[in-house]
């Protein structure tokens, strides 16, 4: 056991890589896996990260299976599409060996169908097999697909000195024993103890007389995020599934949540700033593309709405009531922030669950908020076209037609993700483009419609 | 022990308020107790977060302050300081002495600063009230601002057996064993232990000879959103917290991460919607405009330059040439949404520190991803400028047009968070309201130049 303390601050350096690099063309294999050895899984799967397929591939083969099925759970998606497709049937049932069963189910079901049955029947672990088969069938999208197999479960009936001795054959398969499972005969959950529970327990004392009754659980059906929702609130590190039957099925630990809730944000977060699919900076021009273009041709369908409407409006305004359309993309960006700013509170309080009371409320409370916006805002518009350009009804036409447009917006941007909600729909693509879009469109359409009302043109 | 297990999913409903309130109105407290005790304390916290003050105060009051202190945690900020208000020192400081360090020293660092040595001097437990003055005196967004003085540590020169006799004492005050700590005879973090490890060893070994020395960590002044990285990307569920001499001071543990991570998250949601501060959709008006109008009143501003732009063009596009000022919609809808997009991407690849390579390179991924998006929604435009107007020379300066500001908008919203994140800024006010103003503004004025040479004018 060395004295020093290893220093967590890993860093990734291209020296780093070009050493890595070099010992591999010189196919120096024992400098490269004492190298290898000094750095956790998470590090290396870095590593690979930046390497070319064959250098990865390389490394994977070099390495024992205990160390690189971790690794391949780190690796970057396309990635470790990439590495599983130079791997042979036999190679990935040996990663999937060592993996716990929800890790080794995800590498599977990211396999194409037809290799899926390929690699399981070449797992040799019969339960390990029977395990992930179970897994597979589940929604990913569920507790089911998230959970583990892995857990320490205890009968009842058992005594603390049992229990502790059974124990230490359990734990040694499973990485963290956050809780040990009570159940009864027929495998139902009945409760819950902790390992420090057992250890300040006297050792004649059965189960039964010691365990909290009172555990928290979830179906193995319940939706994902309502997982990591109910996790957050009662600041859970682990939960047991069970079914309808309340037989105990698994058990899902935080780290997975963490994952589950990071993934989220960032997909909400590209979908408001109009990116679709979940890229990275370091994906290619197509698929960036692919991603991005469908948003801004939405836009550029909105502008030629709005070009279409102000042609429309073109013999409206003459003479110097045309600076009319100079406003117009004032009147665009201020729909487009006050659509998207009420969209994304809504938004976030749906994702939160603290949005209370009805939609008429809502909507009324937008109304009034956007009004006092709207006034504050019209006011210094008003001021500014009255200065620069002389004109008090022309100053009053533009300003009220900002308030109407602003309140417009915020009901809009307010109602239409309580209603995508209620159908089901997630509300968060009403943020971004789309909101802004359609604001824009409707924003400009208002904007001359009430400018020449008040014009009396 | 019941025999029936609690159902998890808690809903608070309107009857349930109003059974709440009717008890209180006739002030049944057995009854009210009886009902509120099968509630968990977050539960109990939505419950009271739908309640007036009065009626918050004489819940908060009825139960056992054991209860009460992990609801005050759980309570919406806004409450809790209003709550804080209606206590007395003596109560607050009964609360305190039931919470973890953490916690503690959270609430105390939110009461005005006059009260928060009266709080402190009626704190018991003279050690606890130690261990909160020190945890108050560490950076709130600092590993030391997070961390709880509350673990379990053992001596390296300590057996087995005696390890788990002190421990049976340390473990009560601690609610979760992650990892016991190993420290010398300085208290110097030397290594880590799992319960699992010790129960699985023998009663008579040394820790010096089964601890293991890989421990990760990390140091008191780190910033908390790089504590979150190190736990998210080891899988940890605790890490321990050492100052320069690797003295042990604390631990995190990931439920206080998660939180974190759930803040930055909507804070940079938000930010991108162009919203400051961290308001929620049940925030008063006031609040809400606070947050909102400053956003917009910037977009006013780039709405009024964009005026000041076409007036200053009038007079070059007249006749039919007029048109192009129909396209200023479009044209600003593209720049600002590009903007987002790239900035967006970069925000996000900075946060999850995946933007590797130079700026440079980056600079140019982004021209050439905005030169294809631009060119094939430019098509699409010259088409239909050219058979809605018949004119092809007006086409072909808008559609030319758009291609640069569609690439100018790409390239500021690439550099700007990538300057930003260099000078130390946070990256994510560059994303919303701001890039997509100045590239308004840019866009429109860059736009007139281009067609305006194009047709020659």
């Amino acid at each position: 056991m060395s004295e020093e303390k290893e220093n967590i601050q890993f860093e990734l350096t291209d020296a780093l890589i070009e050493q890595v690099e070099s010992l591999i063309e010189a196919k120096n294999d024992k400098e490269l896996k004492k190298l290898l050895d000094e750095f956790h899984y998470a590090d290396i799967a870095e590593i690979l990260d930046e390497l070319n397929l064959e250098e990865a591939i390389y490394i994977i083969k070099l390495l024992d299976s205990e160390t690189t099925s971790d690794v391949l759970m780190e690796l970057d998606e396309d990635n470790r599409e990439k590495v599983l497709k130079n791997l042979s049937d036999k190679e990935i049932a040996e990663e999937v060996e060592e993996l716990d069963t929800d890790d080794a189910a995800d590498i599977i079901a990211e396999l194409p169908e037809d290799r899926q049955q390929e690699v399981i029947s070449q797992i040799e672990d019969e339960e390990h097999k029977a395990e992930i088969k179970e897994l597979l069938a589940y929604d990913e999208d569920t507790a089911g697909g998230l959970m583990a197999k892995e857990l320490v479960k205890v009968y009842e009936t058992w005594t603390v000195a049992g229990c502790l001795r059974r124990i230490r054959g359990q734990a040694k398969e499973v990485t963290r024993v956050h809780s040990i499972y009570v159940v009864d005969k027929q495998e139902k959950l009945v409760g819950r103890l902790s390992l420090k529970d057992l250890i300040v327990a006297k050792s004649e004392q059965k189960i039964a007389d010691i365990y909290i009754s009172n555990v928290d659980f979830v179906y193995v059906d319940e939706d994902v995020e309502e997982v990591a929702k109910i996790m957050q609130k009662y600041d859970l590190e682990a939960i047991p599934v069970i079914d309808q039957e309340n037989t105990l099925l698994g058990r899902i630990t935080i780290d997975d949540i963490v994952d589950v809730m990071k993934e989220e944000a960032d997909k909400d977060y590209q979908l408001a700033a109009g990116i679709t699919q979940d890229v990275d900076s370091d994906d290619s021009i197509i698929e960036l593309t692919k991603a991005r273009l469908p948003w801004l041709f939405l836009g550029l369908i909105g502008g030629v709405g709005a070009f279409m409407i102000m042609e429309g409006f073109e013999k409206s305004f003459t003479g110097d009531a045309f600076k009319i359309f100079f406003f117009t993309p004032l009147i665009a960006a201020m729909a487009g922030n006050v659509g998207v700013q009420s969209s994304a509170i809504i938004v976030q309080g749906l994702a939160n669950d603290d949005v209370k009371g009805s939609v008429n409320s809502r909507l009324l409370k937008e109304m009034l908020l956007a009004t006092l916006n709207g006034t504050i805002l019209a006011i210094f518009l008003f001021f500014f076209i009255w200065v620069s350009e002389g004109r008090q009804d022309l100053g009053l036409a533009i300003s009220v037609s900002l308030v109407a447009v602003i309140i417009v917006a915020g009901l809009i941007g307010t109602f239409v993700p309580l209603f995508l909600d209620k159908r089901g729909i997630d509300p968060a693509i009403a943020t971004g483009p789309f909101i802004t879009t359609s604001n824009d469109i409707l924003g400009i359409l208002l904007y001359f419609w009430i400018a020449k009302m008040i014009l009396g043109i």
